[in-house]
């Protein structure tokens, strides 16, 4: 299969060598940036482009892995191409494509990617969107090459899945930053709390979150909330943060 | 050596178990309710008591592992044991212990137990802190028998890293159960986010919170913000955490 990646960012990057490691040929890789076409180009055996008329027009399969609001600009520029042409966003909407290209879909890996740090694809959930059953069935087959978990999803419950994945990605990420903070403060290095952090996302791989929660909020020990809270008087977006949560979760308690 | 525990909940629990699994004997669970020091007691070969007269003076170390409201009045029960007597808490000063018994310490495991699942002590950071250097050293060779990780904390580290904890592994693990309020809402199962959770702490075990921070707000990306919030209309406790948090995210961007 002959696949072209339009994009260079973090997403671009992983999903090209996945493919290229699973098999699949990589054409071209465009970017309005030839330099950083060529850095992933390179890497995946591809020629690297920066014009839409150097656009091979009989690959199999599009990927358009760029900034939300740069995805529709791209979609004018592949009028002609009648292979699939997909986007990788958890926002953007199919039609953003499919009012400009012949076959339209959504490829959509669930997962948090940083440029330097490897991930394996295997279990990184692929959710598909097709406007036809046959290019619905390619992107499966595609899919399967490199998950084992792949979802079809409309772009409603996609839109969905990418809100909930602010809450259990980028929120508890800049929470754990939060505690780097604390730690500094008193000259404690983040390495003491990595093993809790660890065992905090380890716990909810059996188990449903709302079911293990532990802390003072929910053992409504106010006593240790105000210790907490003043403890925090120098920090106060830190304070105003602590008890936003530690409320929310007294909420939760039966 | 001989221990005697002193509760039997989860964290005497882990602790009881693990101490016991490394060699060591522990003779006695006290518990106020006798069935509840019966199921600890049975399952590492003590001898259960629910009165202060059935306790065993001579034994070399009392861990205290009781609600931090209830440490003080069990350490007034151990005035005449001439063994180390050390809790477990977090946030509790030695001095609730140091003022009625003879030789005090603190033994604070720095991690999230769950009744039902094991966890290995092994990379379980353990905060000590004794009031004299022989006990001191006589507290690092037990926790070195559970864990490679051990530290020597006083007081107030070990309440900041305690107030770290919250941030690291109370907050993360509701706004897991928020994500998961949003994908019921949806029809869509916890599953097919877990990877996303996995993946977000696995990122943490070698760089720094603050360097991987991705999502909507640290891009400053105002649409997917704006879409959203208008997504959380019906859930107004989950709207305003969402912007809570993205409005500190945003004042973390360079």
């Amino acid at each position: 299969m002959d696949i072209v990646v339009l994009g260079s960012g973090n997403v671009a990057t992983h999903l090209a060598q996945a493919l290229k490691a699973n098999g699949e040929s990589v054409m071209q890789v465009y970017s309005q940036n030839l330099n950083h076409a060529k850095i992933l180009a390179d890497v995946v055996d591809a020629e690297a482009i920066d014009t839409f008329e150097a656009l091979a027009l009989d690959a199999d399969l599009y990927i358009i892995s760029v900034k939300d609001d740069a995805i529709e600009a791209v979609a004018e520029q592949l009028k002609s191409v009648s292979g699939l042409v997909v986007h990788t966003s958890g926002t953007t909407d199919v039609r953003a494509l499919s009012s400009h290209v012949k076959h339209a879909g959504v490829f959509y890996p669930l997962q948090t990617f940083s440029k330097t740090k490897t991930v394996s694809f295997e279990n990184i959930p692929l959710c598909l969107e097709a406007i036809e059953p046959a290019q619905m069935q390619f992107l499966k087959s595609v899919a399967y090459k490199l998950s084992r978990s792949v979802y079809e999803l409309d772009g409603e419950k996609r839109k969905a899945l990418h809100l909930a994945a602010v809450f259990a990605c980028n929120f508890p990420n800049h929470l754990y930053a939060m505690a780097n903070q604390i730690l500094e403060q008193h000259g404690l290095d983040f390495d003491i709390i990595r093993p809790l952090i660890s065992e905090t996302a380890n716990k909810v791989m059996n188990d449903l979150p709302e079911t293990v929660q532990t802390g003072p909020a929910i053992r409504g020990d106010e006593h240790t909330i105000n210790q907490h809270l003043n403890m925090l008087n120098n920090l106060p977006e830190l304070q105003g943060i602590y008890q936003t949560l530690s409320n929310s979760i007294k909420l939760t308690k039966k």
